[in-house]
């Protein structure tokens, strides 16, 4: 009915957040026409992605050696993809600093920027908040907690008071610390709630996921620190709530799947029927829990909140040394418990500097990244 | 700072909601401005909060013989003040019928008004609401339940597919059908989580007034009665929930207390910081449950709902004899359980009229009263 189909591009296509926005597309047909993906290595499922929706651009690392595919579209950079004219909305789905600079190329040119990459936010989310103000560039929430979040504000005129950011509490909410000890990357990658990429599900069994949820809800929302709250609701129904100075609560709730999000930043403000997302079953509905976290068999969550308090280049650091761990615990080098053990060594090895440039914060990441191999090497086996 | 003060004529302000109204004018000072007061039959308080609020307008119900009081203002008609020209928002806390021709009055001159009395809107839906169009009236939630469906439905641009009208379930939910035929008055009125009116309480013991919820949502949210559903949970702390098509649900959450509806309408869009309110403690909050309503045990609520279906003068029917029978329950006169037989024998008896006029649905409703209190009469004792 002569709806226009919104044009979005995709950095982080061939990934979890990335498949599944292709996932609503094509459930949606005629409502999205994808102009641009960009991939890292997944070339096999990326040339797929290129057939079946016939991109302009197409972005994915060049590796020495290798021939380049055939793809029927031009090969521009991510940050060019980023930028790119024809897209209405651009959907950073990459994991880890990757999105860093193409989040920046879009809020400075203005872009609708929907992002489920936090580390950019958690790293800049001072210069990228200030850019996308001063370009006039609109971020929308794809992560479930800052959807809910999102979607509750709606139409209220004033900022809530509170965030009370739920959290699953992780597969290992209820290990000793002696059996954290003994988490293998095969345990820790059967998450319970959610399908999501590996840092991403590492991240969410040490709570670390929460504790970058919180300086992003810090940067999305302009909240305090003081009044971003963490409750464990293991059922994760309830994705987040938000409280205003009337002392009234909203929530917003569905089944955990996040294609509910992701399809509506695409369609932010409506809301479109899609058969494919699934409905809470009232009949089934039995019960809800909320428990505090548990900030000491938990430490990343805590020293997430701290470096964030920090500001300035503690964020930085607190990302830094987590990708290294996280990366290190999948290989097999270090303990699970290592990972805020390692975290924990960088942050307090760092003295945070304030209002850091975008170099200063990438030289930040390479220096701690390297500082954090070191210990690794040291605590591994 | 310059804020000019809403001026607020409130109808039934002896009762609970009116005197609950009062305390939220009382603790936000200089926001509010008291008009006019209307009351039934409690002198002395209303002299009280004639003194307190220096109200130009006044009614109570007078009585023969009775000396009238020594107000220093002007006694006016309840739909004078329902009419009232100074009055920028028109509370009505009225209980039963009481509020039916003020409403009527206020939609039909284009006023802003507040509805706690559900009967009106059970009633005369179908005339309040296309008055209230043809007028450019607006009709404001006081109940928590439509309180919370409006809060979450703001800065929505459509329209909700589903109601989820949540339910304490009453003090009696685990009772026997047994254990229900022995059901005080005292007893009944010992509701667990509101402070409410006797009429209101007994309503919420018997879910009538949960069925009266059903139909009041469907004429203010325009919600099919097939997607309006009831869930128990009773602990009363979501009051409300409403699912788009998205299968996206937003619900509202508060500790049980009306000041905070009252004063959402009274200062919607926005919401003031008030530290009367109480607010919800994160630590103490451990669990929430739901479960499906017991339609057997409590018939009231599906004779509402029918009642509902039905339209025209079948929904007068439901109140009209369920303000009798609640009456003489109240009064000792029939037992807990005889209140919905009353109800669903009036019911039975009454062929439904499609589009009745107001005249037809008073004049139905004093055929019905007359009715039921004959019905009881047998049952009685």
């Amino acid at each position: 009915m002569g709806e226009v189909a919104v044009r979005v591009a995709i950095l982080g296509s061939t990934g979890s957040i990335g498949r599944q926005t292709l996932d609503v597309v094509r459930s949606l047909p005629g409502r999205f026409k994808v102009v641009a993906l960009a991939a890292g290595q997944n070339l096999s499922l990326l040339a797929k992605q290129v057939r079946e929706f016939h991109p302009q651009y197409v972005y994915y690392q060049k590796k020495s050696g290798q021939a380049p595919p055939d793809f029927d579209c031009a090969y521009i950079s991510m940050e060019e993809i980023a930028r790119c004219p024809m897209a209405d909305i651009v959907v950073v789905a990459t994991s880890g600093r990757a999105g860093l600079f193409s989040v920046i190329a879009a809020v400075k040119d203005g872009k609708t920027v929907a992002i489920a990459n936090k580390e950019p936010l958690v790293m800049a989310g001072e210069i990228i908040t200030r850019e996308a103000e001063m370009n006039d560039a609109s971020i929308l929430a794809i992560d479930s907690e800052h959807s809910a979040i999102w979607q509750c504000m709606t139409g209220e005129p004033e900022k809530p008071e509170k965030i009370i950011l739920t959290a699953s509490g992780g597969p290992f909410r209820n290990y000793t610390k002696a059996q954290l000890k003994k988490v293998t990357p095969e345990e820790a990658l059967r998450h319970p709630s959610w399908k999501m990429g590996k840092k991403v599900t590492i991240d969410s069994a040490t709570l670390m996921n929460k504790g970058l949820e919180v300086i992003e809800a810090h940067w999305l929302f302009g909240i305090p620190f003081e009044n971003i709250r963490v409750v464990v609701h293991p059922q994760s129904i309830i994705h987040s709530m938000i409280e205003f100075r009337d002392g009234s609560v909203k929530a917003q709730l569905a089944y955990p799947d996040m294609r509910i999000p992701i399809q509506y930043a695409l369609t932010y403000p409506k809301r479109l029927p899609n058969p494919e997302l699934p409905r809470i079953d009232w009949d089934k509905l039995k019960e809800f829990t909320f428990e505090p976290p548990d900030y000491v068999k938990f430490p990343c969550l805590k020293l997430a909140i701290e470096a964030g308090k920090a500001g300035g280049t503690a964020p930085t650091v607190l990302c830094a040394a987590d990708e290294v761990a996280v990366d290190l615990f999948l290989k097999g080098k270090i303990r699970f418990t290592d990972i805020p053990a390692i975290i924990a060594a960088c942050l307090d090895a760092h003295k945070p500097i304030a209002e850091p440039s975008i170099e200063l914060i990438m030289e930040t990441d390479a220096v701690v990244r390297e500082y954090a191999v070191e210990l690794a090497k040291k605590k591994g086996n």
